[in-house]
C-alpha cells in the first residue's frame, strides 16, 4: 500500500462482523468535529492558516496516548492511488481527497494511531474530524474511543468553544457536539417486504437520516443504508448516543421480522433469488460494482437466514471492500481499464469464495 | 407415461448427441405428406371418411415392415397429459392434437412403430405424415427411413397422385414430393456475432426457410432456428435432400467460424455470458421455461467451445425435453401450476447437473 505499507490492513478490522447484530450493522461509526481556537475554519483559511493547523496537531497528537503509535500523512504526499484505499475504506472523505481530479487541499491529512478503528482528518470541513469505525452496532464504545481522543487534543490546543452553543463548526448543523454518528445496516428484508419507506420516513421523524453506501448524496445501492442523526445541537452526546441506539434496535427489529416473512411467506422467491446471486458471484467472470454489491446484499440474506451456512460474513464484507477499484488496482499493481476492473473484481470474489470452499467457475 | 407406458422413452434417441455436427444440428427431421386415393382430404371429410382412413391405415401398417412392433394411438383415448408429452417430443403436431383445449378431432391418431425414430400421423393436415427424427445432421438417411415406410405402405393401399404434379395434398405448398425436411440448429455463434441476419436471408435466397423450436409460428428461442425447404415441388427428393445438405453444410461452417471469431475476438465477454448461464443452471431454484432454454443455449455453447469440457451434450439436449411442462407434470405425477412448474424445471435442471458432476444449491 505505497507509503501505507506499515500498516497495510488499516481501517478494517470491522470486517471480522465480530460486533453485535453484525448481521444487519455492518459498522458502527463516530465522529467528532472540531476547530482549533484562533484559526478561521478551513474553507476560509489561507494556506499558511491550514499548515499551522496541521503543525499544532502533529505536536498534539505527540502527547495524546489515545492516537499513539501512528504517523501523521499528508494528503498531497500520497499517490493517488493511496489516497483512493483510504477513501474506500471510509478513512477520509471525497471532500478532504479534494474532489475528483484534483489534487488535496494543502495541509489536508490524515493521522493513523495504532488502533486501526481510529482516524483523524486534518483541514476537512473542519480542523480537525475524530472518527472511530468499530464492527457491529457499537455506538457508544465508538463515542468513548473518540471522546478520550477530545478530551486529549483539547488538553493540547484550545478548541473553538462557545459556552452557550457549544463545539462551533464550520456548517451550523454540526455545532454543539459536533457529533455525527452513523450506523451501516443492510436492510435487504425490508426493501423485498416493500416496509423500507414506512421505515425511513419513522427515521427521519426521530431526527435521523439515511445515505447510500458512501455517505451523503450517494445512491443506496444492494440494500445498504447509513443512518445517522441529524442534529447535534441542543442535546448531550449521551442523549444523542442513547437515542440512536434506541432508533437503530428497532430498525433491527423490524428488519429481523420482515426476514421472517419472507422465509414464511414467499420461501421459494427468496431462494431463488439468494442462490441466483450466489449463482453468479462464484462463476461470473466480469462483475460491475454496483452488481456485485446487489448480488452480494442477496448472499448476505441467505447467509443471515441460514440458507448459506457455509459462507461467513466476513468474506462477504472483505468482497465488498477489496472489491473496490482502488483495492483491486493495488492487488494487481497498476491502474485497471473498467472491463480489466471488472474481470479483476470478478476473479477476487471467486478467490475469496474458493477460500470458503464455494465451487467457482475457476 | 399413461397409456403409452410401453414406450416410455419412445422418440428420444436423438438425445444421445450421436449425430454428426450434434453440437450444432441438434436433429434432422423428414416428413412426406400422403394421402388415400378416393378419399377427401381430412379438413374436408366427414367422420366417417376419417375412421375409415384410420382403418384402412391400421390394416396397412401389420404388412409393413417398416413399422412393425408399434401400435397405432388414437388422440382421443389417451389422456391429455399423454397428448402434450407427444407433442413436446414432436411426435405430433398441435394441429392434430385439435390445438389448445379442443379434443382431437375423429380418427386423430399417432403410429409409433418400434423404432423410435419414426412416426406417423393419422388425419392430421393430410391423412398421412410419415416422420423420421434423427440427432445430428442425416438427412439422407431420414429420408430413406420415411421412404421405405412410404414404400410399403403405398404397397398397402393406393396414395393420391397426379403423373405430372406428383402427391397431392391438402396445402399445395406440399404438393409434388411431399417432403418437407428440417434441421434443428443451434447458432448462437451466429447471433453474438450479428452475422445471423445475413445468414438467414441467405436461406430465404435459396429456398430454404427458417422457425423456432416449436415450428411453423413460434418464436426463435434460445437461438434455435428449425432450417427446413420451402417448395416440394419440380424437383426429386434426391435434389431436394442434396440441396438442403448443402445449404445446411455452409450454415454450419459460418457458426463454426463465429464461434472462432467469438473466442479470438470476445473471450472475456463470451466466458462470462456462459459462466453466469452455467452459474444461473445450477443454482437458480425457480426457472421458467424459456429463461431455461436461453440459459441452455449459452450452456451449450460453452460446451462446444470447450469451455465446461465437463459436460455432456445428451445431458443439455435432456434438460430440453424433460423441462418442457408436461414432461414435468408426468414426473411430479400431477399437474403443476405456474410456480411449482417452475420449481419443479429448476429443481431437474440441477438434478441432471448433478448427475453430471456440478455443484448445484443442492
Amino acid at each position: 500500500m505505497d507509503e501505507l505499507s506499515l500498516a497495510p490492513d488499516y481501517g478494517l478490522s470491522w470486517l471480522d462482523a465480530s460486533g453485535p447484530a453484525s448481521d444487519i450493522v455492518l459498522s458502527t461509526r463516530v465522529r467528532l468535529a472540531r476547530n482549533l481556537q484562533g484559526y478561521p475554519f478551513p474553507a476560509r483559511a489561507r494556506v499558511h492558516d491550514r499548515l499551522e493547523v496541521l503543525r499544532r496537531v502533529e505536536e498534539g497528537i505527540t502527547r495524546a496516548a489515545s492516537l499513539a503509535g501512528g504517523g501523521v500523512y499528508v494528503l498531497k504526499d500520497l499517490g493517488p492511488r493511496t489516497r483512493r484505499i483510504l477513501l474506500e475504506r471510509r478513512l477520509v472523505s471525497r471532500d478532504l481527497l479534494g474532489g475528483i481530479g484534483n489534487a488535496p487541499a494543502p495541509g489536508a491529512a490524515v493521522v493513523l494511531p495504532g488502533r486501526d478503528h481510529l482516524s483523524v482528518m486534518v483541514n476537512e470541513e473542519d480542523h480537525l474530524r475524530l472518527q472511530a469505525l468499530l464492527s457491529g452496532l457499537r455506538l457508544r464504545e465508538a463515542w468513548r474511543l473518540v471522546d478520550a481522543v477530545d478530551e486529549e487534543l483539547g488538553g493540547a490546543f484550545p478548541l473553538a468553544y462557545h459556552p452557550e452553543f457549544g463545539f462551533l463548526t464550520s456548517c451550523p448543523t454540526n455545532v454543539g457536539t459536533g457529533l455525527r454518528a452513523s450506523v451501516l445496516m443492510h436492510l435487504a428484508g425490508l426493501v423485498l417486504t416493500k416496509e423500507i419507506g414506512r421505515v425511513l420516513k419513522g427515521l427521519t421523524q426521530v431526527g435521523l437520516t439515511f445515505r447510500g453506501l458512501y455517505g451523503e448524496g450517494s445512491e443506496v445501492v444492494g440494500n445498504f443504508f447509513q443512518v445517522s442523526n441529524q442534529t447535534t445541537l441542543g442535546t448531550s452526546e449521551e442523549d444523542l448516543i442513547e437515542h440512536m441506539e434506541r432508533v437503530v434496535d428497532q430498525v433491527i427489529q423490524h428488519e429481523r421480522q420482515a426476514r421472517a416473512v419472507l422465509l414464511r411467506e414467499a420461501p421459494a422467491v427468496t431462494e431463488d433469488k439468494i442462490w441466483r446471486a450466489y449463482g453468479l458471484l462464484a462463476y461470473a467472470r466480469s462483475l460491475a460494482f454496483e452488481e456485485m454489491i446487489n448480488l452480494l446484499s442477496a448472499v448476505r440474506l441467505g447467509v443471515s437466514l441460514k440458507l448459506l451456512p457455509r459462507l461467513r460474513v466476513y468474506s462477504l464484507n472483505k468482497i465488498m471492500i477489496y472489491g473496490q477499484q482502488a483495492h483491486l488496482e493495488q492487488a494487481a499493481g497498476r491502474e485497471l481499464l473498467p472491463p480489466e476492473c471488472d474481470a479483476h473484481r470478478a476473479s477476487l470474489v471467486r478467490k475469496i469464495l474458493a477460500s470458503e470452499g464455494v465451487p467457482t467457475s475457476d
